[in-house]
């Protein structure tokens, strides 16, 4: 529930009013105003009416939040937030290109991949030390040393980085070595992990799983945020569906959806989202398009040689040329990219 | 099978052998060029093999169809086709805008709104005359009455027109009353009307139907054309899948893997497609940037007097503030609009 | 909505109600009952309303049809219904086996697997004459040759028939020459094929869409009983989803579902259900312990030799034992079967 | 791939191949016969192909293992595997009832519901210490304390127990208090829960994700088993598609199929699969036919009051009525029962 304060309401008013909620059991929500100081009281709304704050001398009025996900909600936070990936802002103003290979495969390999998606746009460096594959006899990721290289890689090129966590026990160093959390697909229900994730502060990408709805999606994003971590990205990736041609299906219905509903930045993966080289330039400027926040784009010094997902990642040419392409789609959304670039 | 003759291959030479493809039970293709001429022969490869043109002197190379679907994939036509709905040519450097309200209700409702969708840009005017309900209780069309109220509108505001067919037996009235089929989701494998459609020279939108494969819709084009009527459209309006937040899945890889595979023009339905309001207006946007050749729309004078579909139908004013959007997205993805609309 | 008149009530009274609906342009019902007579009355709630059924003296009580559907409901008929398919019942205490060849190939092939599978206990059979086909280069059926193939096998071996319409066009042939059409998944709301069959009396057996809803399902036949004709049966078999292991995935709690909500007879179709022969045994099991009133199963004569789908056809052999170990299934569901074919 | 060794090879041949295999870094897998030894080799195929065991004087063929999945694959181990879940065997000639409430809410509650669920016939009690729910304001279960409740009611009752672990760091609880882990569908690619289960030899239920298809689920089999837990039974629990009027839907096809190609015991749950409370007894008999080694289904002391999944749960009366149903679906299934009932 969202309980708006009188003008004249003081902080003490409002402190008091805290005080009782949190006492009830419930979760308190601090947001002070320029006019007037709103308070937001999350949990059993039974709990909730037996406060009574409707007949509290200082509230002006409550406001039910009526979506099962509240603290990512619009209704609770109308302003699109913003969060810092190291150095490289997301959502707002700005569009933020993500990109990198699968997999991190050697220092050489991300070095050269670094430089040239770098050299194109991104500013944050995407690459996978450990590795979530269905079978347990493929390649399972460098683990920690991919960390480390990750982290020197990104010092030496100047980007920011994310890469994958899995287990709650790497928590420590992928905070350490990397700017930004990936939870995958297959974890976005791992409510152990987004608890995990959420007791630290580290910017958090959060996948959309391969047949979550947007409202579990949201809900996923909610257990990170109630658990204290504001700082959460969503990630549409494509869904399961009964198609072929395409290795997922790219829900942008979802990334508006999600825009409408959610302060939070949403990010497109064209990569994951088609499975199809040829498919991952159109879907990106769709992305655009629908009004996400930025692009998460794999890309390979040699995609012939990539240990994994060849068949989706980019060459350096390839994603050269993409992102001269998606110039006038970002500007045509009102974000600003190329001023970035060019400044860079 | 394409064969590719010499340049030395006369006239005679390729009748020739159009003539031995027809004599063996399989389709002929005649493809004159300016440096050589191209002949394509459709059906049972064994047959084919059996006629050994990979021996006779004036044929270069032969090249098999990999795909399914034949006549509609560029491995035979590479170049892009272009369509006239009416004086609207569809595919191209053209982008087209087709809308209108889902049925038509009265002579005034489809005036009043083709004046206004006309007013922002849209050049084809669409509405039901016969409507596919789910369930035999619900509104079914105003059917001729509707088809001669739609020719009159037509004329009168200026604009070609398109409406649904269901029936063989309203065929000749369908296209006697309106510029262009179109076949709804529910019947794209009713071979009976592919067929029937098939045997005319008039415009077709072929819409996807509900669960269908990419190839699948491709090969109910390619009934069409096969049956002698090559001005086919495919519609991408949405797919069923898990997710309830939205009506259908759009699923604009489908557009970017046909626009690669298909010659065919593709017009994006983003109505259908989302069945939420708010949502029309970004995957609107979306369709133009994954290269759609047009979009088709749901608009109404009074959204919520609207018979069917109320949710998903924009006013008067929210159609016109995104036509005007529209357009940068427009000039970004390479296609003309602006000048068209500014000239008329 | 149900009007249940009190035990007074005469023939007049009901005819008086029943003409009363009539002339408000809704669809009436008479359902004359040993106790008590019942008028259902179909269409506009609004204009029922209007009517003040409530207020009649000889009425008892009023009951909502809560479902979309009304006819099939078992909210209008709460008794299941028995369908005659020729001389054969299907519905209530007997269990029906339909089996046959995927399409008619030749007298000789039809005739010895209808020996086959009439010996194995099957009283149905089926086949196709008119296949819809995927591909415009598939084989498209024997057409009008093939019903006249299927009649006289019918009638020398002793079994009724059942093959597909897919064209309004065939309806008089189809119906001259077998007991029972069957409209397929691809047909399933092709409602010009829906209401064409309404308007006979003939058998129906109803195939539920790749992507429909069971309650799209309902109301497809919901169609074919409003126009007249109340000798539907549905059948399950397979809907799309994501899993590629099997053709398709037989929905059973379909089966369980409409058993419970309609009172028309529901038939299992294991062999498109699954699309692999060794599954198509489990799966008929699993179909009689469901709940189901008959089975139709693919059966060749030759499986190796089929037309089309050859993966799923089982032989003579396979038929012949998947038969006899149903059985017991058969008689723990309480039918009755192995007594009529004793007896035969 | 499968080395199968001559009637004449010796112990110590065996052995001397296994270390070659175990040098290479591959999976070596001893399984000796009455007549003949066969070894298991499980890795790069490359590698092994390079060790030219085709080669060796003691060896009579290779075979390759076509599946991706290996150690649960019918091609390495043709015979079912019977697993212990404490005194109950799962697989084999034997059918097993696995029952209780979705979540522990009381010793009371789950005493009660023991008792019921014994007197009809399970000998495995199921019950949520630790629950997965997709709002993080909704009840998360009891934790230890629930675990310490389902260990003191097991023995009261004599049933042997199963509940869900989500957290690694639960291990040693859930192993200590209960008889079987279940991993939730949520966490069926947790590869992080998966591999600590393996290095344990605790009987594990792995319930299929919601979108997992046939050949992930085997894969995540692998996963427990190939890191050293042989003690794996796969849970169908329905997946998700676009039918709404059930809460998932059951596929009994997947049952069937991992029937044939795997050696480990299948386990139905038609409480989950179907959500709906009257087709969770259709469901089961139809488990049964289609030739799962058990069941595992929701029943709860008072539906009505159960603090989640009320919609399923079955009453004391209802299930002991399913009970009696069962049985003659059980023996027709060629499996023992009643007896073991009649003896307890």
């Amino acid at each position: 529930m969202i309980i708006i304060l009188k003008p004249t309401a003081t902080e003490a008013d409002a402190q008091e009013i805290l005080a009782q909620i949190e006492k009830a059991g419930l979760k308190p929500l601090h947001m002070p105003g320029v006019e007037r100081t709103v308070i937001g009281a999350l949990g059993d709304e039974r709990i909730l009416q037996s406060l009574h704050f409707d007949n509290h001398p200082q509230v002006e009025h409550l406001k039910p939040v009526l979506s099962k996900y509240k603290l990512v909600s619009r209704e609770i936070y109308p302003h699109d937030t913003v969060i810092d990936v190291g150095n490289t802002p997301v959502g707002g103003d700005q569009f933020t290109i993500m990109a990198g290979p699968c997999a991190i495969e050697s220092y050489e390999q991300l070095l050269e991949t670094a430089q040239q998606v770098k050299a194109s746009g991104a500013t944050v460096l995407r690459g996978g030390a450990f590795k979530p594959r269905t079978s347990p006899y493929s390649f399972q990721g460098l683990g920690v040393e991919g960390l480390k290289i990750m982290e020197q890689v990104g010092k030496e090129v100047g980007m920011d980085t994310i890469t994958e966590i899995m287990d709650v026990n790497d928590l420590d160093d992928v905070a350490r070595y990397t700017s930004a959390f990936q939870i995958g697909a297959r974890n976005m229900q791992n409510y152990t992990l987004l608890k995990a994730v959420g007791e630290t502060k580290h910017p958090v990408l959060l996948k959309r799983g391969l047949s979550a709805t947007i409202e579990e999606l949201l809900l996923a994003a909610e257990y990170i945020v109630a658990t204290g971590n504001p700082n959460v990205m969503i990630c549409e990736r494509g869904i399961r569906t009964f198609e072929t041609a395409t290795r997922n299906t790219l829900d942008l219905n979802a990334v508006a959806f999600i825009k409408e509903k959610s302060h939070l930045p949403v990010i497109v993966d064209p990569s994951h989202g088609t499975g199809v080289r040829t498919l991952v330039g159109p879907m990106a400027k769709a992305g655009v398009a629908c009004g996400a926040d930025g692009l998460i784009i794999e890309s390979h010094r040699n995609p012939r040689e990539s240990v994994s997902d060849a068949a989706q990642a980019l060459s350096a040419d390839d994603f050269s040329q993409l992102m001269q392409q998606l110039v006038p789609f970002i500007k045509a959304s009102g974000r600003t990219y190329q001023e970035a670039l060019d400044a860079s």
